[in-house]
């Protein structure tokens, strides 16, 4: 029998808009051999996965803790677990993620409205409220920042235009946790999903999820135990979560103090998750997210020397991923192909309308350093030239210390 | 800021129903470095992941991928993927895990359909045929080895009684798969889904699945392409999977070679669940599955010797778990306890009607070897007999010894 050798990647700097390369002490930690599902050093690392992921999304919140998936399970187990076929669900779309929010909702029966803007730009709290008002949603579902155009939208004046029509809250942060301000209380969101991949330093395969009081008692009346395990007096709801996998009664249960069985839990990705929070929060959140802001403003700064026009409105873009128009006369592909196999480096395309017009290039987690950004603006700089286009040489070099420079002044 | 330590497990041997330890060297591979999700790396250990399950699922089924989440997230993508609200679903429930498939099939919102046997027991081909006479379901959704009573439907005949009314035939392997025969494309079986953290020695997390062109047709006949990254002509269902995360029609776009984004792959579980089928197929699907076979003979000697009487059927006994009555007069979980916490060996214990008076014992994966059976056995002796049960000294390990010996003479 013909069998493939083992797993032994090329080496990558990751430099797209995720996922990116993983801090190493993450998969040092994902190597630790595993322990029982309810074995004390597992019900602990659980709890304190919980403490730590509290600390991330800067919350009170009882219920936080992870969904086992990619950072879409975390989303649609969001979704599922709050509406019934028939709610009412606006989707202010400013980007990829936004379709897949309108989407997934969709299959889960709400009747979803939408607004829209061109990608790249984000809306106005006039914008969605005339839509709150207008649509009358049970809940507003909403990306935080769409790594698809670069963007983030706002967040901090919802909850009032929310509270007026006792809309919920649900927002993806994937993109820009612990990158970006994000305040999970303090913006009164009552769903928050994540993944690992981008501003944490893991791997997908982990969705960090925090749910409001109210949000979890709603789904909490929603509750079924299933049979297999169901004791007497044991909820039956008449209107279950349409989803087994992602009913989050089940999943809180599984991780509260009574440790229902659901799921068995991925044992080795909370591992990583776990230490995706420890080594945000040894730093500080605060100073990681310095640190994406300053790395993100360098890679603007040395592109832009180098004749790259940034794309969208960078009022509002994320710290941690910059899109660039591709000049004309450069075929896209082909310098991201040298950039890959040439240098090592790779940086990412678009979806739908960018798709072929903008190149995006990441600064997040790990690869938030200066030597990634300087190697990959040195190797981009490279590739451009040899690509026919015009470039100063080391502008882009120079620019990007100029930003180092003045934070070390 | 208080945070937590690294982590850092105890050592556990863990001889329990699964999770089991995982293979050191799946973990090893785990923690290789990432690389992006459309390196031509990372598609050929995609194509690679497809190629080594087909062989684990001895099939020539094209549609061979992986689910990123727990086995269960792999049943219910198969089952929300399959049926459409108002399909009958046909569920023989002999333990937990056909009580999951019966409710993962009602949330779906199929018209669901039960036979019981008492846990530890299967049913004859006779009981099927009648029900799928009586109930002519579009689906027959059947656990194959069901760890909480620890015996193995037999599914060699299904595909017969099953064509006499077009019915799909769905089974869930998780717990057999790698450790017992299983034949996907000889027993005729139309998707099956699997785990890693029984006999295939790996972290759960992953769910491999295997699909028929006959169900992949079906499900890609309900396909709609998400509108973030629509083309023109691209289809657009008008009976959507319920689910976008367990649309199986976009997982095989994701794993084709169109590579249509869907999740982003958890790249750090598929490098583990490539290594569980490297290292599976290595030692040969014989061989692997003699090696549970003689270790769970070890283990039934042994138990058996040390005056434990074993649970259920045990001709339809699955060769990696054991089911033992707990002695009259032995506190179960006390002896959990202590061989937990004393010995760092976990077993484990029993759901629904066999709570409290069921030891489940596993022998799978990386745990089927002698040295594993053997101290499990010495261990449970000690602890057996200060609980006040009266045991042989040395009996169990006698035993053991006893069906070893027959292999090496």
């Amino acid at each position: 029998m013909n069998l493939p050798g083992p797993i032994n990647p090329p080496a990558r700097l990751l430099m797209g808009p995720g996922p990116i390369n993983a801090d190493p002490r993450v998969l040092r930690a994902m190597s630790a051999q595993l322990v029982g599902q309810y074995d004390p050093a597992m019900t602990q690392y659980m709890n304190e996965t919980m403490a730590l992921y509290r600390q991330v999304f800067v919350t009170e919140n009882q219920q936080t803790m992870l969904v086992d998936g990619t950072s879409r399970a975390g989303i649609e187990a969001a979704i599922v677990s709050l509406i019934q076929p028939g709610d009412r669900v606006l989707v202010p779309v400013f980007g990829r993620f936004g379709h897949l929010l309108k989407e997934i909702a969709q299959r889960c029966g709400a009747e979803v409205h939408t607004i829209e803007t061109e990608w790249g730009q984000v809306f106005t709290e006039a914008q969605i409220d005339e839509a709150l008002e207008r649509v009358r949603p049970k809940l507003l579902a909403v990306v935080h920042g769409d790594t698809s155009t670069t963007v983030a939208q706002p967040l901090a004046g919802l909850r009032e235009l929310c509270d007026k029509h006792g809309t919920l809250l649900y927002t993806d942060c994937t993109a820009t946790l612990g990158g970006n301000e994000f305040l999970a209380d303090e913006w009164g969101i009552d769903i928050a999903t994540a993944g690992l991949q981008k501003c944490l330093g893991g791997p997908s395969g982990s969705a960090p999820i925090t749910l409001s009081a109210r949000a979890a008692a709603l789904i909490e009346s929603r509750k079924s135990i299933e049979e297999g395990i169901r004791d007497v007096g044991d909820p039956v709801s008449e209107h279950p979560v349409a989803s087994n996998y992602f009913d989050l009664g089940m999943v809180m249960d599984y991780w509260s103090e009574r440790r229902l069985n659901h799921h068995t839990e991925a044992t080795t990705a909370l591992y990583g998750a776990r230490e995706c929070a420890r080594i945000l929060l040894e730093e500080g959140l605060d100073g990681a997210i310095a640190r994406h802001d300053l790395h993100g403003r360098a890679m603007l700064a040395g592109t832009t020397a180098m004749g790259l026009k940034p794309f969208g409105d960078l009022e509002h873009k994320m710290t941690n991923v910059l899109g660039v128009h591709i000049p004309a006369g450069v075929q896209g592909d082909k310098v991201r192909g040298e950039m890959l196999n040439d240098f090592g480096i790779e940086i990412g395309t678009s979806f739908g309308p960018l798709h072929g017009k903008i190149w995006r290039i990441g600064t997040m987690g790990y690869n938030a350093r200066t030597d990634a950004v300087l190697t990959t603006l040195a190797s981009l700089e490279q590739v451009l030239r040899r690509a026919g286009h015009s470039v100063t040489s080391g502008a882009a070099i120079d620019a990007a210390y100029g930003v180092y420079d003045e934070v070390s002044a």
